[in-house]
């Protein structure tokens, strides 16, 4: 049996700031805490960004979508658990998926899809790549 | 024929401190913009914020799903355009689409879908609610 | 003597997000992070937003002035402490000193200056007004 | 007579998203706002951050020192004109000013302090280093 492929917990205490006028968290930063989820995910499996750049001569990994369904709002004060998770790796492409949870159970669920970019030695314009072995192995978990 | 439905187009002008250390735009930017398109779009219509609540009881257009693709990146000192339109207006939600385009073209669209919510009065809690008849006929430009 | 005035330690793990094209942290966001900062120490001593509004009548504790230095810059992934703490208290005001480390030393110093606002009965203004017994006590560390 | 210094002039559009809970523009985004005409300003006269860089040599202009006050708050729908202005050159260092009006008056006044700054060629560092007598002329408007 192969093991789960890579995947992270991590909290954030919503502040005051990260709420609108309603009192609730502005919707786009949930898509920070995804962003800022992916790259501890990462990091923490020694994928840092450095890493990718120096070691494995990538320009990063790429946004090329994002979603996220809203069932409940939080607001300031609240600490909200967020649990990542490699969901499909494709040849020069990811899913990871978020499930952000507060004490009352799941509030918001979304993916970011990246494409992993290096840059055209030719023209310097950024291409998709197909994402090494080494880099697939630890997103796979193994 | 009827009319389209609700339309506008808004500028954004890409600032250094909406870019990453990779010198594109952080993606929740984006989503920055789209809430604010929609705010103006439905501001310029005559449904701001303040006239929801106090005309129409309501509590808001609450978001409940939010996507994006990425095509190109943009940069700092950018110029972009924003297109938002409504595009499916249902019993109690709506959902709007947004392109972005700089010079060279389109580089990010999506979509926010809303659900016009109220409180319900037994117990406070937000709550689905029919979208006013004179709101709908707002959002089908008629 | 006196015990020393109200004072409070947080943590911030530098996001991607948080910085900007030169790869270090853009400066507002060390703003942001002056604000959280501020109302969890005063969440953790009993007056949160929520307190001081229905307890204690105020709208709230608005800021009137800010400011900060910058030592050092600080990139994503970098572990900051925050050391934040009641510098003076008038009779409607309080200022709030803040210094951020990172593991090397001292990056930023600042502050934030707020008044004790609440709602002007007759016209719904909002005016400064003396900051209760109550709540004086609580930010002298009393 | 010497001419006077460099400014610019530029607007902003509250967007919901810039106010917090209530309901009033959360204070760290005026700094953001701050940074935004002076990246504007500088580069409406030629001296944009790629043009300090591959021109001059410069890494950037660091900031050192940042403050506001805050008269009366906004909220979104307002329409809000920043004035910016060079206050100050120094040998090394220039303060710009800034002040933010509403359709009623001054909201917010502050500064930014900055550092022409250079990488030291020995050791990779970042350090202070004489303003450039060409930027110099551009910032003393002549």
């Amino acid at each position: 049996m192969s093991p789960p492929p890579l995947s992270h917990e991590s909290t954030v205490d919503v502040a005051w700031g990260d709420c609108d006028p309603a009192g609730i968290v502005f919707y786009p930063r949930y898509f920070a805490w995804f962003d800022h989820a992916t790259h501890r995910m990462l990091t923490a499996a020694g994928l840092d960004h450095h890493t990718l750049v120096e070691r494995y001569g990538a320009v990063g990994l790429t946004l090329v979508d994002a979603g996220a369904s809203f069932k409940r709002p939080a607001t300031y004060g609240a600490r909200l658990t967020l649990h990542s998770r490699v969901d499909r790796i494709g040849r020069s492409s990811l899913t990871v998926k978020h499930a952000i949870h507060d004490a009352g159970g799941l509030i918001v669920e979304g993916h970011e899809t990246r494409v992993y970019a290096e840059r055209n030695p030719e023209d310097g314009a950024l291409r998709a790549a197909p994402i090494p072995d080494a880099v697939r192995r630890v997103l796979l978990g193994e």
